[in-house]
């Protein structure tokens, strides 16, 4: 593993401003082949960093860093590449850029290019934002992209979805210590909401009734509160700010959202030609697969294959998933990979 | 119609504490029989009053004046029976007891008994927390209760569902200007960050994706934001003491939890005998038909009948549910009714 730093320059956004200085951190796995045709793309998702990702990858499972170049480039705003919290002024903090998955995907891009020359993508995987991010390089680069596996994610952010999204960000800020991005004391109590509410989205009702909710990640919780204060640990790491940060680009996801499309959803699915396994979670409460089997009728070869799970949102988690949801994932990669 | 107020005198309630001076307030629709064998109970809802039952009530209907005597009592917390906002010191406001669902039952029985000299009921219907509170009924006083029809609601809150409340709940509250409910100014950001979330969860996915929002009671919205400030409007018009109150009455529900059954939920609904048709509705997503089923297993006389609407938990709500979802909920009353 080796980790890295690549800087971007002035960095123009899809929102017209210029992010100044911009960086994009990234962690790498495996060895990039002579001819540099085994990479693969696996970007972070909201909350995460690239050290979450590494559950995933591993010798002998499909993304095996023994075979592949795995790049795993860190979100905007997640506090390792540029982000509200280590943006100098006059853009730090609130005053932070928005960011759209085009402006991650594009610098993503960059780095494959201008700092690996990489042409070529074996595949781009993706859990939640980051599934967001792989529907949109396969409709941007779709000669560069051999495959995609967007799991627990769609390609653009559904009415339901953003109002879910619109409900937290209104916990968070309805604490007055938050004062607009420039606070003294983290918004404990706003985050405290945030979180709360987050956990009921994030796992399945079946998953709470059967108190699947007591054992996590290998973890074992005495009560709810226990679990809650475990999962509110997974937010409370980052920044208030960083949170909104992300939070924003998720809102505005949307694949039809480049001159390319012009904001015609059906055209920007139409254009993913590349083979794609579409994994959404049977239980997932936000992402739920419906909105993904419009998504595969629109897209030439694309399969939707449903994780049968109890755990909703966190079936593609890597950390709170279980075994056996990890290998339904894990062969749909590994399906992907042998075709490409 | 003819509304009432009935004087509880000071009430002991479960939590231990005895409420001074409590009040139930009511409204009646049509005229009681002369051997009183009309009657039928229809409880009030969260941010229910005995005008918003009215929907689903009128000549024609299963629940009709002409033929029924129907008592709408309002639920403690509500604004019209005792509440945190009509309550004198000390239990005013913050400082109002806790109010289970027995005790709303208990108090409505001794309005049937002692004021009106009803030994049987017909009927008791419910939406959410008051089919919650119809499932209380039908344990805690068997002879007396002819039939039983919850509609989206279950006989005891699930882990879930208290999770749901619990995250608006810690939303209104973050708001310092809430100030444990000795609030100067209304807590405005936190009753907005609450009502939005809450918007997520009180219909289903597919309603908004098919944008079945920007119609919704007879009017229409022109975006996402003027709907959510009609529905920001069903719960600005309530007290935020109120509102939290009926929600721990809620959080608190659990057929359950009374001397008779000690805490054993299989007792308690296996003691309900009476017909009960158990209406969920298909796509709830906090009293999803998967709750009702477990519980409809345990009740000997049961059906289990799901609402195939796409409205979520708002297919039982008067107003806002459609003619069709009303009409499958009126077949069903019918029917009870028919048999009592």
């Amino acid at each position: 593993m080796q980790t890295g730093q690549f800087k971007l320059g002035n960095f123009q956004t899809q929102s017209g401003d210029v992010l100044q200085d911009a960086c994009l951190s990234y962690e790498t796995h495996g060895e990039l082949s002579a001819d540099k045709s085994n990479a693969i793309v696996y970007p972070t998702w909201y909350t995460g960093t690239h050290e979450d990702n590494r559950g995933a990858i591993g010798v002998g499972k499909a993304l095996d860093p023994e075979r592949y170049f795995i790049i795993v480039p860190d979100m905007f705003c997640n506090g390792l590449s540029s982000s509200p919290s280590n943006t100098k002024a006059p853009q730090d903090r609130g005053r932070f850029p928005s960011i759209t998955p085009y402006d991650n995907v594009i610098a993503q891009h960059r780095l494959c290019g201008e700092h690996f020359g990489i042409e070529q993508l074996q595949l781009v995987v993706g859990f939640s934002m980051s599934a967001q991010q792989a529907f949109h390089w396969a409709a941007l680069f779709p000669e560069m992209v051999k495959a995609i596996a967007p799991i627990c994610g769609t390609s653009k952010t559904s009415p339901h979805n953003l109002l879910f999204l619109e409900g937290i960000k209104r916990a968070l800020t309805a604490d007055a210590s938050w004062a607009n991005g420039d606070y003294v004391d983290p918004p404990e109590n706003g985050l405290r909401a945030f979180t709360t509410v987050y956990a009921s989205w994030a796992f399945s009702q079946t998953f709470y009734r059967e108190g699947l909710h007591l054992t996590v990640g290998g973890q074992h919780f005495d009560s709810m509160a226990e679990f809650l204060e475990f999962f509110h640990g997974i937010f409370a790491r980052h920044d208030a700010n960083n949170l909104l940060g992300m939070l924003e680009t998720w809102q505005l996801a949307d694949v039809s959202n480049h001159s390319k499309f012009g904001g015609d959803w059906r055209a920007a699915l139409s254009s993913i030609t590349c083979p794609a396994i579409v994994l959404p979670s049977k239980t997932d409460l936000y992402f739920p697969p419906e909105d993904n089997e419009v998504e595969v009728s629109m897209m030439p070869s694309a399969e939707l294959r449903v994780i049968p799970s109890a755990y909703g949102h966190a079936a593609g988690f890597p950390g709170l998933s279980t075994a056996e949801d990890d290998e339904f994932i894990d062969d749909a990669l590994r399906e992907l990979l042998s075709q490409s």
